[in-house]
């Protein structure tokens, strides 16, 4: 099965597409999308539902996993994001019903190295052994957009709750 | 001009339809659409998008005004209602395209009272003046809804750089 995973941003979306088969994963590819600051804001979710949509036509998931956002502080920040989010979402939902599933950051952490305090370096180099890259995926948000992707795979393997086909 | 104005919310977004002729406006219809909590957040957001198209269907507006969010804490609640705007913006923008404005809290208040720190009851007892209504229009989502709305037909006159038809 295709996965599709989405670490949300406004300025940068990251997105990592695997192959997970028989608890085997391989990397289909990875990236991000950009919006220009220049842009507003209307103009911009424009654009990461053009990107979401690019995705969706090309490699065709089975399922998409998103990461969901959590903020400690700095909420001025936090609202163009959680905007973003919500446009990314709804773009994905329309395409895919319910094969969009949402991963706390915690349940990423969890999923992929065991433990939910796991640093970023920690995740990056899971993420390359269990996809067996060369080096460790960039930028970030791509990599984190893997990581997502994994954590579905993984989580859908332990729960059974959804078949690897 | 109809203009179609939205306050943004998940569990609620209030709408407020006027029609602004030379510097007379009137209220069109408002009210609110829910969500129900029992949903998925994909599936509300989903719901979001159904409502604000038959608005855009019914009303068939020349200009959508959305209010900005503005949290001071508690970020956590923040988050949904973000992603909630952000899909709602969206289907606006798909729609109207450049048609779509957007005005902070602040803005709001100072276009309806003149005062960018009056408080509701201020705000509804000038709505109401505005719209020649019998009452303060109800729920308060609607009546910040119509707010905006005010406020898009208000600031145009002002400012000049839209005509009001």
């Amino acid at each position: 099965m295709v996965i599709l995973g989405i670490d949300p941003g406004l300025a940068t979306m990251g997105y990592g597409v695997i192959n997970a088969e028989r608890g085997n994963f391989i990397a289909v590819d990875y990236g991000v999308v950009t919006t220009p600051k220049e842009l507003t804001l209307p103009e911009r979710l424009l654009q990461l539902e053009e990107g979401v949509k690019e995705l969706i036509d090309t490699f065709k998931p089975d399922n998409i996993a998103i990461e969901e956002l959590f903020f400690s502080k700095n909420i001025t920040t936090g609202i163009p994001v959680a905007e973003a989010r919500g446009a990314i979402l709804l773009t994905a939902v329309k395409v895919l019903g319910r094969e969009v599933y949402e991963y706390t950051p915690n349940q990423i952490k969890q999923a992929i190295t065991g433990y939910g305090g796991a640093d970023k370096m920690q995740m990056q180099h899971m993420v390359q052994a269990l996809l067996r890259l060369k080096s460790v995926p960039r930028p970030d948000d791509a990599a984190d957009a893997l990581a997502v992707a994994l954590c579905h795979a993984q989580t859908g393997r332990i729960n059974s709750d959804f078949k690897i086909r």
